[in-house]
């Protein structure tokens, strides 16, 4: 980490320095070495600047940092970090967090539903304030260790239908499927395709249910060859596009279940000619910061992210304390928002 | 975080189970509930199930915390929590943490180069294996109290040219921004313009040198009103691509800085009645993999995030050690991919 200041070759790592050592060099007492290395605050301001210069010069390594007592955090476990989801959350939940000075712990399951075995493990060792599990699943084994260890489980945009004890935040979904078919009907198309996310999200589900609803409430029947099954990924949106454009009878608008896959619609109806919203209007769902600088900006759906972030940051810090949340099922509200991807049909 | 089996009615939190409660309660001895409760191994499988079933059903909570050590973790701190940026950082991080068991926390500083006064010392009572600070700075002082407890520090994507001594992870920018400004060179381009991030950004200022150099090589003049200051937002990319233009003689290459940027110069190129690439050819900088996606799909340089964030945590995983990393100014390759925004100027 050091360099000497005569030419950059790097000094030995300084394994011998104790306390004392500082103590000496700097010219204070041991005590108030060892309160400027544990964080103490009742050195004054310039003793512990001093102290803290010689402990540069010196490279002073605390020996047994295992006998010094993190603070708390919270652990945020992930389905996937990739794309903006993940970071909207992230910052609503260290929002919270960094007001209680607690920490964010963030993992991954690698891909799965459920994270793998020894995940647990690693969480239990960190020992949390509490666990939100975004997107993904616990097993029950999961869950029984952490209860067994008191440590609070909040899931955030739930995958399978939560149990009534596990306090969970999500997003009104189903009015969102229902907003943008709304909206759609409402300029007059009576062809629209839906490009879901995976049949095991929660989410997707309820914003099936809520498109459902609004073409059923309208009296048009729902089309099955007009339902796609995506993983919302960007390149479901190109190829459920490619497909719903080839079939005979055409969708005139498409519902991607969210923004990413909206992005892949817009590039099948590049490659194939097809103007938005000219020729086909397209509405996605989550509302990212990008969306109003595509071409043409995305009508989609608000999903507040950071505030369900925030939302679960604060029933973890509830349960810690032995609080029973105000709401243990809750769902934030959504918003449609309409910019220049949609428009009435030509046919 | 319970309701009753009939009807929904919050059990109020149990205060007063006790290991012995459980131990009765599960008919086993009391050290095996303290075995079970605090995560070891030692008791057979059924048991442990048996035992976290009756404290899941009893709502046990352990009364002293705080006497359970966490296991180590690596700190990350952001400028700013938005956009992919991040996420793909702590992806590195993360997979390199996870194979040694180790916790990732991440926090912000809130938009600050530097963090504020209050993050080091929450940081201080996390005691943190590591520190890796992302596109920010910290204080002298806060540098001192990191190396006063021990705790190393690696920059990774530095903001300013890091001391000798304070080891970093990059990206070769410069070559990067030299291999841009190359290939818009050989398609015949002369009036290149650059929309750049943040002066105090080292990222920025590396690509701009690459930028040019390679148009002093090919002998062309570096015109200033083509070198426009941005911040790497989206509105950036907007904003100067507009003015940029409206010049009397406007350029017929943008380089944006970032791919966020890049979007923005698609938005207003698209506003402008201007087509990319025929009319106007973009480069960006990233290699986000909506990219692959836009209309036109976008020629930009891949910059290895992910592998940044490992790379930092290997260092600190080694620092942490008392071993020198072999490299403590790391710059990882970056690589011109060229998609279709860039095409021979019409001029």
């Amino acid at each position: 980490m050091a360099t000497t200041s005569d030419g950059g070759v790097p000094r030995p790592p300084q394994r011998n320095v104790t306390i004392a050592d500082i103590a000496r060099l700097a010219g204070v007492s041991v005590p108030t070495v060892s309160k400027v290395v544990n964080g103490r605050l009742e050195v004054a301001a310039a003793t512990r600047a001093h102290v803290e210069r010689v402990i540069h010069e010196h490279g002073y390594r605390r020996p047994n940092r295992s006998a010094v007592k993190p603070a708390a955090s919270i652990e945020l476990v992930f389905h996937e970090l990739a794309g903006v989801y993940p970071v909207e959350i992230i910052n609503g939940v260290e929002q919270m967090a960094g007001v209680h000075h607690l920490g964010v712990l963030v993992s991954e399951s690698r891909g799965h539903r459920v994270p793998g075995r020894g995940w647990i493990d690693d969480v239990l060792a960190r020992s949390p304030l509490g666990v939100i599990a975004v997107f993904s699943d616990l097993s029950a084994e999961q869950r029984d260790k952490l209860a067994a260890r008191g440590i609070p489980l909040v899931v955030l945009d739930p995958v399978g239908v939560p149990s009534d004890d596990l306090p969970s935040v999500g997003a009104t979904n189903w009015l969102g499927g229902l907003s943008v078919t709304r909206h759609l009907l409402d300029l007059g198309h009576r062809r629209i395709a839906a490009i879901t996310g995976p049949a095991w999200a929660l989410c997707s589900r309820a914003r099936l249910d809520g498109y459902r609803t609004a073409l059923e409430a309208a009296g048009i029947p729902v089309d099955p060859a007009l339902i796609r099954n995506g993983e919302f990924e960007i390149v479901d949106g190109v190829t459920h596009t490619a497909q719903l454009l080839a079939l005979e009878d055409p969708p005139t608008a498409i519902f991607a279940f969210n923004d990413g896959m909206a992005i892949g619609v817009y590039h099948a109806a590049a490659e194939a000619g097809v103007r938005i919203p000219h020729d086909l209007s397209v509405v996605g769902f989550d509302d990212y910061l990008i969306d109003t600088w595509l071409t043409p900006p995305l009508t989609t759906v608000y999903q507040p992210l950071t505030e369900m972030g925030a939302s679960a940051a604060r029933m973890i810090l509830d349960l810690a304390q032995g609080i029973q949340p105000e709401h243990t099922r809750l769902e934030l509200a959504t918003r449609l928002v309409v910019r220049r991807s949609t428009a009435p049909p030509r046919r």
